[in-house]
């Protein structure tokens, strides 16, 4: 080797030295960027989840009733937290709060009678559902009632109005002349949430209401009744509240947790208690009021299936003319004490971003379907992060499981909780995923979502497996999206959110990005209103187990889409959520909106109606929104703190939606573009501030003051949309 | 060498090669904290203001009239824009709103008159103030007028008010037994913001009024009126506006930013707007209204300076005791386009966090004091930024200054943009510092901000020179500190934040930490209101440079601390807010609306009032706070999203107190801890829920229902300072 060749080889050998050096240097400096490790934990998290647990968690939670406010719901919720805890969680707490709740009383039965013209009652309504076998032993089965009902014993004549829907009330006093005034009203369940009706009948001056279920309404055709089918038997009725709270949460403490301190109002003072009494009964109790009823037979769209006049009591009844209705009803409102069971996983890089799924525990009795089909998926998902956790994985966010108490009696425990720590999620929610009964049909996948959340849906669904029976192989994107095609492109059908559960608060109150997902009927074919046994006590494990997922494959598979939505939502280093597809949902539903004002061609010239100013700025979002991912695209993924500015913006777009004066008349509701229909609790209305300034609009008193709102709900949903263009704008000017 | 020694030279060689490699690699490897490296440029960005520069700016901003909405006043945000982009900001730009504003009639000038029995004016008060030498060939200086009075032309007997306080007209009714009700009433400004008082009158059922300035409010003793001296010549007269806004912003947007597109509320729906003439008289004038009242002579502290009885009018005057007085009035709102200069400088390692410094440029006048003396300061702080960016330097988060327009009709253009920016503000604004009027008198200075910032401003004021001649060598932390000890503690007075600047919006509506400070005179030696020549045509350049300020070092301190305030908000890596000085401030407001309640003894037994729970929330908050600050020392602050997440939680720590509910009656202003006095806009109140409740509780018609609302406050309250705490714990349960 000459001494040139040695010079060489040194200073080659001193260059591979160096370079090692360096290496080794750059590497051992510590970074930040710890989220893409865990991303192949998606595939074992969806793994884990399985049927056969889900069958088992459902069997457990389902073996007695547990009404929120017992010792049961209490002693299921001790439960939930020691296994939670077992599974791994890094802490399991019980939150109490203390709300009211509503029971009848146990020594004075509620029912509807009629009484003859001496006052006797010469027919009862039953105070009780037939219980179904193997249940016969169970006390505690609270019996059909409305909850937070007023006390009362009115006794009129009986008027039927249909559905109790604004329009049926309409039609009745504007078309078909009909006063409901000082009247009882009778409403068939269906349509609409049942708080409505109840405030429909109150509006209309109504001094009580009797809800029933037509079998026109709750069975499927060629269904047998429970047990021998899904349908609901003749004796069984529906059990709800008929509050109308508006998002308030606790009656007393509107706006505030109702802890021990908290100042509570007056009944007289109370959120949306309804003034007069009300009461559910069944088909074969519904029957017997129905059928000497009086008066010219309604409409054919309302007959339902039985046999139905307009009214009964003196002068209208054929054959009992002398005949009233009189209701019973003794129901107690009372302060309880509720329990949510909220669990947590620290987040390993962001313990600060907190990613939600919760879903309510308390039923109105075994809650077969309404709520543990729902907690018992909710339960396979703690359990299978506690398995990875053992396994070494630990998300990049703070995971937060939540069973929450007395939603059915006003979203109580979840809308407590939200108000308790509202200024710490508005800080640091990421996205809140719903878990209420996650069956109602065996047909295919039902999504109803914030547009940010669509695309991680499909792309979460296009890692599931269809449960359905002969489709091995397809996934349940194939499946979802061949029996539910989008009428506006080439997808599954995906809805917006309405209310009539928890995740209520947090998205319509707070603006948390939320989305539930359950397995449903043929929304096209199957005409029925919810599931036929819906709150009944003959939604019991059997008819899950029997009937609706005798496999559990489809719970497995509603498990996997909402587990894979917490779990890319905590793990991703880049938030999934997708700012172009609200810019398109916006577009769709200001065309919407406009279309319904373009019924009023000539007031809309007279009062210079104008809807530029809100096209002009779905279009701005719509660019903003495009150049955002653009940037996105380019984002140096490994600068942390750049990945969290847009983490923030995301996270922040649905916040931005929100304005603190909420809409007319309904100060929780402040989500500008999505809000629960002033007229269906359970219906998401789009632009809803301009919708119910729109709403019945010819028949204003003062058309210059109705056309004047509708002009400041246009501009207030035009500015929205600006503002929360502007959030996803570069953040420096 | 032997082999050996070869070997080991070798092989050092080697060693330090590597170690070479190791340490560039090590080096060149990107990180996240940039933040120190710009710490030393505090003490340049300090020395960089300049007495001479800011007596230069003052000079050139008030030589002409710049009254919200005129030409002079769009030109000057031109030249700001332009001046502060030659300084080297990012980006500066002009944002306009149309507000409503209200001038003077041109051709029909308001006055007040006396007219005799036959309707004949026998007495008018002047048209305009004498103007100062020097600027008599100064066209559009808007005669004193008080802006957003009702047009009219009321006659009536005068009732004399004194400052026309809650306790003024109280005192009237319940123990002199006079009734305003119809009349036209006089009051003197001073004590409380003029707006309260105009509501008074309104309250009490007044028909007009007539604010003067008396002598003994707007005269300090020994000093000659200007331009000999400093005081109020007889032929002065304070402008300004007369609204009750609450926080509102544009009386016909409230809520949304006054643009193009935005729906206008008919002048009848305003928010604020006085249904009453009101007009405002020097005491020249006033002299003729009062010298002729009748009645009994008023209380001895009601009397002021002049000779004052408490009415005018038929069968109350001495000597002319036919006469009335006639108000008249023909001010017009009109809706007009207003300008915000807003400048940025780009954070480099936190660009989406927003620290503030905002001031208006609008004036009355010439504004030498109000505001210019404030926006000289700006000006000031905007060169020096932009200077040391020139040598390299560039804060770690945004900077944003702004050039506020419209404040004097109302805080419109600042509550305009808050309006607008809401929700990016919400998210991203660490601190707003105020920046009106940088001095009102020539003793020490003044401070008032909220209690996180009460560190730094200590901090910063001992980094300043005191400007007092004859305290070289001594800090301005130790010249205030000498002038104004704390009654609490051995450290300078810092007040709380009231209102009638623009950080309204900033602080009490979105809850950013703000502060404000300026120089001001001996407040427990000097009795006149605000400084005498406020708001009148003498606030000229020549008061400051002949009086206030002849070598402009106050001024400099002054620019100093506002500069120092925004600098170390901007770049400390760590944010410099103090919540163990929040807590202390809470324990002491708890204090005091406690004792403030306990002057009902029996009342407070009887409802079963209890302050235990805010008590105990102020205890928890306390621990909380504590444990933070004990955490924050330990914080690895070479982990950038560590350090991230504890400026999160100290930036929305003033967020947290705020409720989007907002205070009962008042819905922008929304912090619980802190609002403007309801009975005097610029008095800042502490638990302003509470306070309001237990206000003339006595007096109550409903006591039952008074005391609840002082329970529900009491809650309120409670639970906000707990849910402020929730935000300060480590983030994950």
């Amino acid at each position: 080797m000459g001494t040139e060749d040695k010079k060489t080889s040194s200073l080659c050998r001193l260059t591979v030295i160096f370079f090692i050096g360096f290496v080794i240097g750059w590497c051992a400096r510590p970074t930040i960027n710890h989220g893409d490790a865990s991303k192949s934990f998606l595939h074992d998290f969806l793994d884990e989840m399985q049927a056969e647990n889900i069958k088992h968690h459902l069997r457990k939670f389902t073996r007695l009733p547990h009404l929120a406010g017992s010792q049961q719901n209490l002693d299921l919720a001790k439960q939930i937290r020691d296994e939670w805890m077992e599974f791994g969680l890094d802490s399991v707490e019980l939150v109490p709060y203390d709300v009211l709740l509503s029971y009848p009383n146990k020594t004075n039965p509620n029912y509807i009678s009629i009484v003859d013209h001496l006052g006797t009652e010469i027919f009862n309504t039953s105070l009780a559902e037939p219980v179904p076998e193997g249940y016969e032993d169970v006390t505690d089965i609270v019996p059909p009632y409305s909850a937070f009902s007023a006390k009362g014993q009115p006794e009129d004549e009986l008027v039927y109005v249909n559905y109790g829907r604004t329009e049926d009330f309409f039609k009745l006093e504007r078309e078909l002349g009909i006063n409901c005034s000082g009247k009882i009203v009778i409403a068939r369940y269906g349509k609409i949430f049942r708080g409505n009706k109840v405030k429909n009948a109150m509006l209309a001056g109504a001094k009580g209401i009797v809800l029933f279920s037509d079998p026109a309404d709750y069975c499927a055709d060629g269904v047998e009744p429970y047990p021998d089918g899904w349908n609901l038997p003749g004796g069984g009725a529906q059990r709800g509240n008929v509050l109308n709270l508006n998002g308030a949460g606790d009656p007393l403490t509107p706006g505030y947790p109702a802890k021990e301190y908290t100042y509570r109002s007056s009944l007289e003072d109370a959120v949306g208690l309804p003034k007069i009494p009300v009461h559910p009964i069944g088909y074969h109790d519904a029957v017997h009021l129905l059928q000497h009823m009086g008066g010219p037979h309604p409409p054919d769209n309302w007959k339902g299936a039985l046999n139905i006049s307009y009214r009964i009591g003196p002068g209208f009844t054929d054959g009992l003319n002398q005949n009233k209705v009189r209701m019973n009803i003794h129901t107690n409102n009372q302060v309880t004490r509720i329990y949510n069971v909220i669990g947590w996983i620290r987040g390993a890089v962001e313990p600060d971003r907190y990613v939600i799924l919760g879903g309510h525990r308390d039923a109105w009795v075994f809650g077969g379907i309404d709520p543990v089909s729902g907690a018992a998926v909710v339960h396979e998902s703690v359990r299978a992060a506690g398995k990875l956790m053992k396994k070494g994985w630990r998300p990049r966010r703070t995971l937060i499981f939540a069973s929450w108490d007395a939603e059915e009696f006003g979203l109580l425990g979840s809308t407590e909780w939200a108000e308790d720590h509202a200024r710490v999620l508005q800080e640091r929610a990421v996205a809140y995923i719903n878990a209420d009964s996650a069956i109602e049909g065996m047909y295919t996948l039902r999504v109803d979502c914030t547009p940010s959340l669509h695309t991680l849906v499909y792309d979460i669904t296009k890692k599931v497996s269809s449960p359905e029976e002969g489709e091995e192989g397809m996934t349940l994107y194939q499946s979802w999206h061949k029996r539910d095609n989008s009428t506006e492109r080439d997808a599954p059908w995906i809805s917006k959110l309405g209310s009539g559960s928890d995740f209520e608060a947090y998205f319509i109150r707070l603006g948390i990005a939320s989305g539930r997902a359950r397995y449903t009927k043929n929304r096209k074919t199957e005409r029925y209103s919810s599931y036929p046994v819906y709150h009944s006590v003959y939604e019991t494990y059997e008819i899950v187990e029997r009937f609706y997922d005798p496999s559990f494959r489809r719970l497995e598979a509603v498990a996997r889409v909402r587990g894979g939505l917490i779990f890319s939502l905590a793990d991703s280093p880049v938030l999934p959520l997708d700012c172009v597809e609200y810019a398109m949902s916006l577009t769709k539903y200001a065309n919407s909106i406009y279309q319904l004002a373009l019924k009023h061609p000539a007031a809309m010239q007279q009062h210079s109606v104008s809807f530029d100013s809100l096209f002009f700025a779905v279009e701005n979002f719509t660019v903003v929104a495009r150049d955002f991912h653009q940037r996105l695209d380019q984002l140096d993924t490994s600068n942390a703190l750049a990945v969290r500015m847009v983490n923030d913006q995301l996270m922040y777009l649905e916040r931005a939606f929100t304005d603190p004066l909420g809409l007319p008349g309904r100060p929780f509701y402040r989500h500008i573009i999505f809000a629960p229909s002033s007229h269906n609790k359970y219906a998401g209305e789009s632009f809803p501030g301009i919708y119910d300034a729109l709403f019945d609009i010819e028949n204003a008193v003062d058309w210059q003051k109705a056309w004047d709102e509708v002009k400041r709900q246009i501009s207030i949903a035009a500015f929205t949309v600006n503002a929360a263009a502007e959030t996803l704008k570069p953040v420096v000017s």
